[in-house]
């Protein structure tokens, strides 16, 4: 997204890498930042001047001082820019317009059908991302960066949903050029549930390197950030645990053309399934919700199981991973405390002790925020990055 | 390991950076170097210098020209400096030293107790260090780092390991200390499965940034690499998947405590159990492999039975780290082709067909120099970091 060949204002390797020391959000002084770099202090001065016009730090009061004049700081102005978040999901949509900090300052949900296809969705996205620019107050020049969170499998780097099973029309359609027609800004795509263990880990785990999100809603997946980054695997498909074998599994079929997959025992519509199969009337993973809430036995008996085989998919995950947090999200995860008791049971259980005596399983904190968080997150992990500074200062 | 207090010769963000560029091996110009960083030319020539003096890069002939005289060319010189590489099993080691390219210049094996403990073997192991040294005719001062894998679990950023069942003695050993008193160079310790991935990396996958290997011997366990990353977890010990229960476990007992656990059922040890009580003479996994090899069919039906639970349990792998390399080793993998196929036959049946349409599952091609590959691939990364560069000279 960044043109190389034309010259970047803060010049490479200048006031971009300082900033990076910076955006932490940590105040420095000038000495400081000479001292953490390693730059003369007449390059610093030089380098936080052009941050300063950019607006994109700001002094934040006076350090202590051992005598003399007490010495200025600087730190990252989160109200500097602004980005566009986007959370896509099936049915409905939510849109927010976050600071460089991923606060929220508005936010905007609205049902739409992923079906209608790329362009009508986007066009929606791009019109309605302007509409709250304006209610905003800010000036369209300040959106920096846009994050989008699709259903489906998404190639990473180039933003183009890959065999995505319930977005007909979006098999490898080009989502940030077909936005950067509209909206002349890098526009970062991922997974749903990628972004919500971005959006999680953003919320809860700030410091946690180690962290898997597993979203059981309709379908079942996971977001693994392992080593403080998250993995995508070889084609961006990593995480994907709703076709994994369960050993209650047998021969239940799944959509996905094979037998006894996880998605198939204990997603919402399969848990609907089973407790309308024992005479019980329910139509959705929602209806179990609520039955759930209203001490419905069958229901809560029902949930719980789900949560062991859940459990059981994650045990290996727990071995494979080695993760200090597994939360779970999603609309069944309204279900509260009988799905996460299931999940416990069999991870606590089955593992080496060693991999649980620091694990925390929890519901997830950001509950229906963590996809449009993690929308944000993923434009400003970008726009602040070294490459999104350069080309901020070039604009 | 580096006291930043201390200058470096080079500067912070000096020419360790620019050598960064280099550590490739690919040749560059002076003028190449420049636009590659944004870098002044007069800067760039003086860090070629340096790095020159150190003899960490040689001129290796000249660039075609446009015209003019033609321009000289620099790359990492691998002959510069050595490391030493140590596999510590069980009841064996393997130590090389190596050059920074990770050519193996020269190797020893001998017989060890590593449950002699850390004080005899380390003793051994600097000793042997010293002698291979001296056969090369390196001077001590060109050994810049030592690399050493152990069969156990590892804390790696202390280099301690941590509950190592077959290491009495080991755990919390401040390993790198102790070395350090003896070859005053950076120690850096893991687990023998986690340098064994990056070895098999190194020899047959150097491209592939999601690999991971499965060493199948007395245990079962396996090395994740993600995102061109080892893959440690939150203490250390990812990839331990010898600790899931398989379909096939039931009421197996394990020697973890638990039951039906993968490694109860498909390592060595276990083939040479199941055989042995189907009336055939058999004492190890050693045993078993040499009767496949000599067309035993039960033996060659137990080996395949045990690629299939290995399979089982690399589904749950594939789905959640969506590799694009599997690739099996350890002493088992010797009985070949049917061990794979067990693996194969389960992985390609039961993963979502997206998952495995680039998957690679291959027997290991690094084979018994994996480790001490590995473990000089660990030493190197380490040397040839900014961090590393640096500590070289300020030396």
């Amino acid at each position: 997204m960044v043109d190389i060949s034309r010259g970047s204002a803060l010049g490479a390797s200048g006031a971009s890498e300082l900033f990076q020391l910076l955006r932490d959000g940590r105040p420095r002084t000038r000495a400081g930042l000479a001292s953490s770099t390693g730059l003369a202090r007449s390059t610093v001065a030089a380098r936080v001047d052009e941050l300063l016009a950019l607006g994109l730090i700001t002094a934040v009061g006076d350090a202590e001082s051992t005598g003399g004049r007490p010495a200025s700081q600087f730190a990252l102005n989160p109200a500097a820019r602004v980005v566009l978040a986007a959370d896509l999901g099936a049915s409905h949509a939510t849109l927010a317009i976050t600071d460089l900090a991923g606060s929220i300052l508005v936010e905007h949900n609205e049902p739409i059908d992923i079906a209608e296809g790329p362009e009508h969705v986007l066009g929606w996205l791009v019109d309605s991302g302007r509409r709250l620019l304006d209610e905003l107050g800010r000036d369209r020049r300040d959106l920096v960066a846009i994050g989008i969170g699709v259903p489906g499998p998404v190639q990473h780097d180039t933003g183009q949903p890959v065999n995505p099973p319930i977005m007909p029309g979006w098999d490898r359609f080009d989502v940030p050029g077909w936005v950067q027609q509209h909206l002349e800004v890098p526009v970062l795509v991922d997974n749903d549930v990628n972004i919500m263990a971005l959006g999680e880990r953003a919320v809860a785990w700030p410091a946690e390197e180690h962290l898997v999100f597993v979203k059981v809603a309709t379908g079942i997946g996971s977001g693994i950030i392992s080593g403080g980054l998250l993995q995508r695997g070889a084609l961006g498909i990593a995480g994907d645990i709703g076709h994994v074998r369960v050993a209650r599994g047998g021969d239940v079929p799944c959509h996905c053309g094979n037998r006894g997959c996880l998605e198939a025992l204990a997603s919402g519509p399969a848990l609907a399934r089973d407790l309308r199969a024992a005479g019980v009337d329910v139509h959705s993973g929602g209806d179990v919700v609520e039955l759930v809430k209203r001490g419905h036995l069958e229901a809560i008996q029902a949930v719980r199981q789900a949560g062991r085989d859940i459990g059981e998919v994650l045990t290996a995950c727990v071995s494979l991973m080695n993760p200090s947090v597994i939360a779970i999200g999603g609309s069944m995860a309204r279900a509260g405390e009988h799905l996460l008791a299931g999940v416990r049971e069999v991870v606590y259980t089955r593992s080496m002790p060693i991999a649980t005596e620091h694990l925390s399983i929890v519901q997830s904190a950001a509950a229906a925020d963590a996809a449009v968080i993690g929308a944000s997150m993923l434009a400003i992990h970008h726009v602040l990055s070294p490459e999104g500074i350069d080309d901020l200062a070039a604009r």
